[in-house]
């Protein structure tokens, strides 16, 4: 097979190249967003084989298939990678979204049919191939919007065959589409109507069906569970966590979101990956993070949507924590999955400074979905998975000008997956 | 000169064909979007000139210089008219931004050299074509969002020459743009630092020198203020208003941003066209609108960036009146010329359904700024200046997928400013 080669010119800078070897930035790190101003990039077979300043660029003496770019007045940055989605579903639901409107509460909307059980009843009856379908021409724009790595979660099946068809869908995508796929094994995301009064039921099914067979067939990365009120307590998400644990899939879990009620101790406790959504933080719960491996992960977009408190950013930079940024995009809570709008809600709404949300979208997302080693940062050696800007003043003009596309080429792999005039 | 002929077939619906002679609509009307199902539209030198049901095509004789697009799955809306826009200024400011996100207060922002004196010292400085460009560039990225028509305000001169100077930029913009540009003189937006101890001989500058020289040489339609503490005083908005009327300039004027002082009863007496902001309301202010032809003209994401509150769409809407929904765009509050954008957040934080805001973003924004008798609708004999979207599944999911872009093609007089599939 014939090398692939790329060579990015004349970069206004090549934005958040961090060292090697460094996995995530948290505390006053992360508003350390490393530049190469004036900066070249090349990358063979996919892969950042070197990269610096225009004047210690040593020239290049093989120009056969070498794909050049020229990024003059544009900035190089990682791709977004995105670590909390829900983007394989069967429909959208903004029925739901002007029965809000018109004043109706969650309990009305799901008497109507509406909430997680609603997508849940759809997908089920969904055959594998139409779902497929639909979810890879989400993936597709997500992949003109920026983001190169995505984790996607089940969670809308609830029983043994349609977790499995979610997972086998995220399996595909992967197999189909350049970017990086990470999934999830969410099966404790709501109790499924047939177990409404048999939870120890549903437990078990997921602990000792689901997930040794997730394991055996390789479909899942993490295992996740939906820790609130109302929907899983802390002692199951624990059973699920260390069930988890035995079969090598670490925890992403949503805790916090509505309450505080011990699930980050507990997740901290299980050595879970990241711990995701925490809009209602105590101080008990920050505490609870420091020193551990785990990495909070906030949703501004849900925030946004749904008209919730957003998650204290801050607070957590301020204890010395890493943060990284997700979508959470689904049907019913978050209908986006748009990164480039996160790092704008980011600066607009958590008050991170534009570096901090650039390496929460980055290299601490990439942490988060277990991808540092080979995504989240221009470094040699990393995939060459990056955004080319169209030409803006400055990296604060992203969140800034919120409204604008900013992008102009993207890059996975070595290849652009959208070319704009840079590219030409 | 050839006649330039467009059809539009087999869209999924025309939307927003309101019946000529509907200028406005407001109260409970709001929230009825007409539509053809399943329609075609004829316009010819850029007029609306026929349209119907697919069912009743009449077919066509002459298929000469015919541009022919075919809408299959898509909706056909009238385009976007964003009346109260800041779209010439000198240069974005996002490193007030950054020094927000660190905390600093607009006095020490000010002190930096921020804030509307910032933007005025920068504009003072920059050559008339040099602004034009700039504009430009912002305005040709507007139109491929949609926007068909724009109101554009002086306001960063604050002083004769400078004034002059953007009003001569918007005219300019209008007659190299196909889109409508309506202007306002908006020299009361703050006392320049000239007049810091004289604010009288400001006012008089601009009721006896400036407004008489606008109106000699037809550079506005409009006269606006700023009406707020520390800003400009409810007696002087109204020596405003008065001098505007004599000189055929009727009021847009900027209220109830951050107080209620009896602003919006002085501009309805006045027949102001139009009272922008009011995101605090008392219920006099209210009362004040009902029976007027003062249009309330509310922005989104002016309160999202902001994070100010947003205004009480609902309780205008419950009161009867019409609403109308403009950008705001301008370097300081609000960095997004994107009506799509204020659409969402229409729905999503003003609570509206997403009829009204289609209704609020099209024609009751176009009669905010006088246009309503050529857009703001589907109508034969108006502009035909419209959107078409990409494939979706319903209007809700245009504000419901706010991190998505619906657009496939935007028609401006008849003619594609932007070409999507639809006009392969």
């Amino acid at each position: 097979m014939e090398a692939t080669r790329l060579l990015i010119k004349n970069a206004k800078a090549l934005v958040g190249v961090h060292p090697p070897g460094v996995g995530r930035v948290q505390g006053a790190d992360m508003r350390v967003l490393p530049l190469l101003e004036d900066g070249w990039l090349m990358a063979e077979n996919g892969i950042i084989t070197a990269m610096g300043i225009e004047a210690d660029w040593p020239g290049i003496a093989d120009w056969n298939g070498l794909e050049v770019i020229d990024a003059t007045g544009r900035y190089v940055l990682p791709g977004w990678c995105d670590p909390h989605t829900h983007t394989v579903f069967a429909a959208p639901r903004e029925g739901e979204f002007v029965d809000r409107i018109n004043g109706l509460n969650y309990e009305q909307i799901a008497a109507k049919g509406g909430g997680i059980l609603n997508s849940a009843a759809k997908l089920r009856q969904m055959p594998e191939d139409d779902l497929y379908h639909r979810a890879k021409a989400r993936v597709e724009e997500l992949m003109a919007q920026g983001t190169v790595a995505l984790e996607i979660k089940s969670g809308y099946g609830l029983d043994l065959e349609s977790e499995l068809k979610m997972l086998r869908v995220a399996k595909r995508l992967k197999q189909s589409l350049p970017l990086q796929v990470r999934s999830t094994l969410l099966a404790a995301h709501a109790i499924p109507p047939e177990y409404k009064s048999d939870r120890t039921g549903y437990l078990d099914l997921i602990v000792n069906v689901l997930l040794p067979r997730v394991a055996e067939e390789g479909l899942a990365h993490y295992v996740d569970c939906f820790c609130e009120r109302n929907y899983f307590t802390v002692p199951e998400m624990e059973r699920i966590l260390e069930a988890g644990t035995r079969y090598g899939l670490p925890g992403k879990v949503h805790v916090n979101q509505f309450s505080s009620m011990g699930a980050i101790a507990a997740a901290v406790a299980n050595e879970a990956l990241s711990v995701d959504h925490l809009e209602v933080m105590e101080p008990a719960d920050i505490e609870a993070l420091r020193g551990s491996g785990t990495i909070p992960t906030l949703l501004p977009s849900c925030s946004f949507f749904l008209g919730i408190p957003y998650a204290p950013a801050r607070a957590l930079i301020n204890a010395g924590l890493p943060v990284a940024l997700a979508t959470d995009f689904n049907p019913g809570t978050t209908p986006s999955g748009n990164m480039n709008l996160v790092v704008a809600l980011g600066c607009i709404k958590l008050r991170m400074l534009p570096e901090e949300a650039v390496n929460a979208a980055t290299l601490n997302a990439a942490a988060a979905m277990g991808l540092h080693q080979e995504l989240g940062s221009l470094t040699v050696g990393k995939r060459a998975s990056c955004i080319i800007t169209r030409p803006v003043p400055s990296i604060a003009y992203l969140p800034y000008a919120f409204g604008q596309d900013h992008i102009d080429t993207v890059i996975i792999d070595g290849k652009p997956v959208r070319s704009g005039a840079s590219a030409a």
